[in-house]
């Protein structure tokens, strides 16, 4: 039986453990501070996983109709264009994408200016912030971006655009430069190894519990 | 005859100031960093204006195929929509967007996220960065956010969104809270001018003096 995994079944109660059990992994509305604001990214993501691994993710950019597909091991799409990630190794003159996150307490924001101010010290391009994650994530998958970090997301945000990015050539890791884990709400992705370690080595880390405790 | 100001003959030496002749203010591509890193919000942008008015404004978002138009009393569209405001009058749960400005010393970034973390701590919904000065200024005359501000902005980035938020029916101001001027590379805009008003009294300046200068 396949199980489910998701932000609306988690807020009412759920347990949001992955086991071994073919598992969908579903965000129905990313963005919803966006879609609240009629503000255009929102997106629908869903992420399937067999065995604790993910196997395919489907993103849809509901108000630019692009759809976004990967398969493990068949490369990464968009409305049938092949995606491939940038090459881009340093921070210098890379474009960095990342989510402000829900808390907003003086001492997480500080600590999330702080990274801003990091990653802008070491000239940075730029930093971007368009209120979806998984839409930010399509978008380094897309080599419209090079790098993306965010404290505070959650495994239905990450689950489909890791399988696209990953099949776009890219990185996705854990803040701590270790592997990613799908639960632990912190992720940096980049199109190369290089630079998701050189921008997890600057991050300061904001502390967000994990999506399966 | 018309007189000509834009980003490139402004960089190649041209005095850069508002006559009362007919002037075309034009920036063929804003969003220069986007375009560069292939992030999608790319615009061009033509203002015009007459006896130091601004008359009409047209921008073009190259890579969604949207056109914003608007003409001194006759309203704002984009795609022959008509465009309105948002009304939201505090800072409170309202969307703002602003950009990050060219200068990236350490005071400069102090100030700019110093900015972010006090319109955050007024429990603004968001703040979103696009890369892109006049798209951040059509989604504000597109009712998709409540405010936009920003320091380092240049009168090419704002001559045309500016009749395109007017028309919109919304108000663009001067980060001290008075008249906009538009050689002053800084700007407030909002959907109403009580919200217009709170982020103006709550930003620290930052010197970028002036187009004209």
């Amino acid at each position: 039986m396949s199980r489910f995994i998701g932000e609306e079944s988690t807020s009412a109660g759920s347990k949001c453990v992955l086991t071994d059990s073919p598992t969908w992994i579903i965000d129905p509305i990313d963005g919803t501070c966006n879609f609240v604001h009629r503000f255009p990214p929102v997106a629908v993501s869903i992420g399937f996983a067999v065995n604790r691994e993910l196997e395919f993710g489907v993103i849809y950019h509901c108000t630019n109709e692009k759809l976004y597909t990967a398969r493990k091991g068949q490369g990464a799409f968009c409305n049938e264009e092949r995606l491939h990630v940038t090459k881009e190794t340093g921070i210098k003159n890379s474009l960095i994408l990342t989510e402000i996150g829900p808390k907003r307490d003086p001492a997480t924001l500080k600590l999330f200016l702080g990274n801003m101010e990091r990653l802008l010290s070491c000239e940075a391009h730029g930093v971007r912030v368009i209120g979806s994650a998984t839409l930010a994530l399509c978008l380094i998958a897309s080599g419209a971006a090079d790098a993306y970090y965010q404290f505070g997301l959650h495994c239905w945000d990450l689950a489909a655009a890791t399988v696209i990015i990953r099949e776009a050539g890219g990185f996705v890791i854990d803040t701590s430069g270790g592997p990613l884990d799908l639960m632990s709400c912190r992720v940096v992705a980049a199109g190369t190894m290089q630079l998701a370690q050189s921008i997890a080595q600057k991050l300061q880390t904001i502390d967000y519990g994990r999506d399966d405790d």
